[in-house]
C-alpha cells in the first residue's frame, strides 16, 4: 500500500503553519549499536604478522625485499587504539583471507547496514519515548553509503516504521554530525518536527587488512540521533538543547577511496572489477597535521561566534580517530593546557576509529552527569576533508 | 592552506544572527551541462542486435533459447525515448565491450563527476551573476555518487572555488529535487545564505547494455541549482520564489543497484567483484503502475495543501524518465483531462531519463515565457521509491 505524503506527517504540517518562527531543538535520544565481537591489537596482528611471512617467502622467491611485520605496541603508541568491534567476526583473521565474510542478501530481505543502522535507531526512539510514526524523517548519514539505490535510510524507514520522509547523505567522518547540522535546521525552519539521523559504520568490509599503515585503524559501529522541535520556553530536563551546528569543509585526497560504478568503465574487461586500489587509502602523518591545524581553529572559532570559549565547555565529544591527534587538537584550543578524558572522553581504544560513529558513541556514554545549563561541544573531522560541531547545552 | 570556518562565509552567520524569522528563497540560477554526443534508438540496436547475434550463436552451440533483438519503434513506444546523450561515447556502441570507456584519473587530477557537475555549477552561477565566494554550501545531489569519500561535493567545492562547506547525498531520481529541499530549508533557517545543488547524472556507466528492458533508458547529463536568501519584499524579476518544498519515501526494490562495497565481503575470492548482477536493475512495469498512483497523488496533496488545484499551475517540470507514465500522472491530476506538452514539457524524447537531472532540464529549458504571478511545479520521482516536489511562483 503506498501511502499518501500527509500520513504520518500531520504534525510537521501543522507546525510549519502555524509559525514563521525558527523552532528550538533538542536532542531526545541517542541510540549506540556496538558488535558483540572484540578483536585486540594482539590478535589483529598475529593473523596479520603470519600473512606477512607468507607474503614474504613469496616476495623472497622473487628477490623482492620483505615487508615489515607489525606489532600490538606500535599501533596502540601510533593511534592509542587497543581493540575494536567488528559487525562481522568470521574472515577477518583469516590469513588467507583478511576480509569479514559477509554473505549477500536476497534484495528482499533487510540489508546489512539497513539493519545495523536500524537497530541504533530502535535504540534512540526507545531512548527518547517516541513512537516511530512521530518520526518524519530518516537521514541515513555515514561515510559507507551500503548502495546506490534505494536508498539505505528508506529501507530503515520501512524497517522502524516512520513516516514522511529519507534520504543519504555522506560526508566522510564528519557524516552523523553534518547529518545533524541538516536535521537540526529541517527541524528549526519547521520542514520536519523529528529527524532521525542514522549512522550504520560497516567499515571493516572497506579495509585493507594487508596494509599495516591502516589495517588496524577502524572498527564497526551504529549510531542514531532523534531531534525535535522544543517549544518556546520549555526545558527538557537530561536532555540538550541543540544551541548550533556548523559544517566546514576543505578538499584533500589524504583520507580516499576510490571504489567507484565508474571502476567498471575504466577497465578493458568491463565483467570484473579487482579490490585492490579500492580500499581505504589515508596518508596518516599529513591527515594528523593538517586536521589538527583546522580542527582547533574549528573550535575555537565555532564557540567564539556563541560567547564560548574551550574553558567555558563542560565536555568535548570528538573524533574518536587517534589520542594523540585528540590531545594536541585540545591543546591547541586550550592554550596550551593539557585536558584530560573528564573533559574530552576516549573510546577509540576499545572501539578503533568507528568513523562518523565514534564521537556520537563517546557523547552517549558521557553525557548524563551533566548539569542543567552545562555546554558540550560535539566535533567531528576526517575525510573530505570535513568538520563538524554542534554546540549542546544541557536542559 | 587551510581556511578558517569564517572565511568566505561572513554573509551566512550575519544572517543567522540578525533574524529569528525564517528568510524567503528565490532560485536564482540553472545550470544545465548537457554531453555533446547523441546516440538514436536505431543506432543502439544496431548495436545490441549485432551482439544479441552473437550471443545467440553462443547460445545455440549450448543448446539454449536465443534472446530477443530489439528495435527503434519498440523503444520509442515503451518509453516515449528517441536519443539520449552520452558524457563519453567511446566503447558504447562497440558489441565486444557496451560500455563507455572512461579511464581512471590520478587522484590529483578532477574526478570526472566532480568536473560533469562543475560545468553545470559554472553555469548557475553565471545564470545568477553570484560570485562563487559567495556561495556557501554545495549540495552533490545525485543518483549516481562516484565514490564514499572524499565527497564529490567537496571536489566541486574546490573546482569552483566557493566558501562554507560542502556534503554529498543521494535519493534516486529524485535526488535533486531532495537537494533543493535541503538546501530551500537550510537558506530558510539562515544557516547558509547561498546553496549550490549540483546533480552529475553520469548514468551510462552503470547501465547494463545488454540487457534488452533497460539498455535503452538512460542518458548523462549534470544540473545545477543556485537558490539564495531574498530580503522581505523583494522580487527579483524573471526569477522564482521557492514557495514550499516536500519530500516523499516509501521503500521498494523496483529501481534497485546492488553495487557495493560490501560485494567483495561476500565472495570467496575477495580481490576481484564481478559487474554482473551489480547494475542498474528495473521492474519497469511495477514502477509505472505504483509510481503513477503515488506520483499523481503527491502532486494533487501538495498542492491543495498550498490552496492550489493542477488548473492553477501555468507548468509542470516532471520527471523525464517515460512519456506515457508522465501522460497518466498529468490525466490523473487533472480528473482526466489530457495535458499538452506547453504545461508539462518533455525533454525526455532527446535526452533519455537522466536520472535526478531531467526535471531540472526541463525546467530550465522551458520557464522564461512564465508572467510574474504564475506558479510552476518541479516533481520527481524514482527509486526508492522516492517523490520530491517544489511549488515555485514566478516573480
Amino acid at each position: 500500500m503506498l501511502r499518501r505524503i500527509d500520513e504520518g506527517d500531520a504534525l510537521g504540517i501543522a507546525l510549519k503553519e502555524e509559525s514563521k518562527t525558527m523552532n528550538r531543538v533538542s536532542l531526545s535520544g541517542i541510540g549506540v549499536e556496538i558488535p558483540e565481537t572484540s578483536i585486540s591489537n594482539k590478535e589483529l596482528v598475529e593473523s596479520f604478522n603470519i600473512w606477512v611471512e607468507q607474503e614474504n617467502r613469496r616476495r623472497a622467491a622473487k628477490g623482492l625485499e620483505p615487508l615489515p611485520g607489525s606489532s600490538a605496541e606500535f599501533i596502540e603508541h601510533a593511534s592509542g587504539i587497543k581493540a575494536r568491534h567488528v559487525h562481522t567476526f568470521e574472515g577477518i583473521l583469516d590469513p588467507d583471507r583478511m576480509a569479514p565474510f559477509i554473505p549477500a542478501r536476497d534484495d528482499d530481505d533487510l540489508s546489512v547496514t539497513a539493519e545495523f543502522g536500524a537497530k541504533a535507531g530502535r535504540k534512540a526512539l526507545e531512548d527518547a519515548g517516541v513512537d516511530p510514526a512521530e518520526v518524519d524523517m530518516v537521514i541515513c548519514a555515514g561515510s559507507h553509503l551500503q548502495r546506490l539505490y534505494p536508498a539505505i535510510g528508506i529501507e530503515i524507514q520501512k524497517e522502524l516504521g516512520t513516516g514522511g520522509a529519507a534520504f543519504d547523505m555522506s560526508l566522510g567522518c564528519s557524516s552523523a554530525v553534518a547529518g545533524l547540522h541538516i536535521g537540526f535546521h529541517l527541524v528549526r525552519s519547521g520542514a520536519h518536527r523529528r529527524v532521525l539521523v542514522v549512522t550504520p559504520e560497516l567499515i571493516t568490509a572497506h579495509l585493507n587488512l594487508r596494509d599495516r599503515q591502516t589495517h588496524f585503524i577502524f572498527g564497526d559501529a551504529a549510531t542514531a540521533l532523534l531531534i525535535e522541535a522544543l517549544p518556546q520556553g520549555e526545558e527538557k530536563a537530561g536532555r540538550f538543547e541543540v544551541v548550533d551546528t556548523r559544517s566546514w569543509t576543505q578538499f584533500s585526497n589524504n583520507i580516499r577511496s576510490n571504489f567507484s560504478y565508474l571502476n567498471r568503465a575504466a577497465l578493458e574487461d568491463t565483467s570484473m572489477v579487482p579490490s585492490e586500489g579500492n580500499l581505504i587509502k589515508q596518508q596518516g602523518n599529513k591527515v594528523f597535521k593538517e586536521v589538527t591545524v583546522a580542527g582547533h581553529r574549528f573550535i575555537v572559532d565555532f564557540l567564539a561566534e556563541h560567547g564560548h570559549t574551550p574553558e567555558t565547555v563542560r565536555r568535548f565529544w570528538l573524533h574518536q580517530a587517534n589520542a594523540r591527534m585528540n590531545a594536541m587538537i585540545l591543546k591547541l584550543s586550550f592554550g596550551g593546557v593539557e585536558v584530560g578524558h573528564d573533559r574530552a572522553p576516549m573510546v577509540l581504544d576499545r572501539l578503533g576509529n568507528t568513523a562518523a560513529a565514534g564521537a556520537i558513541v563517546a557523547m552517549a556514554e558521557n553525557h548524563k552527569d551533566m548539569k542543567a545549563g552545562e555546554f558540550g561541544l560535539l566535533c567531528a573531522y576526517g575525510a573530505g576533508y570535513s568538520i563538524g560541531g554542534a554546540l549542546m547545552r544541557m536542559m
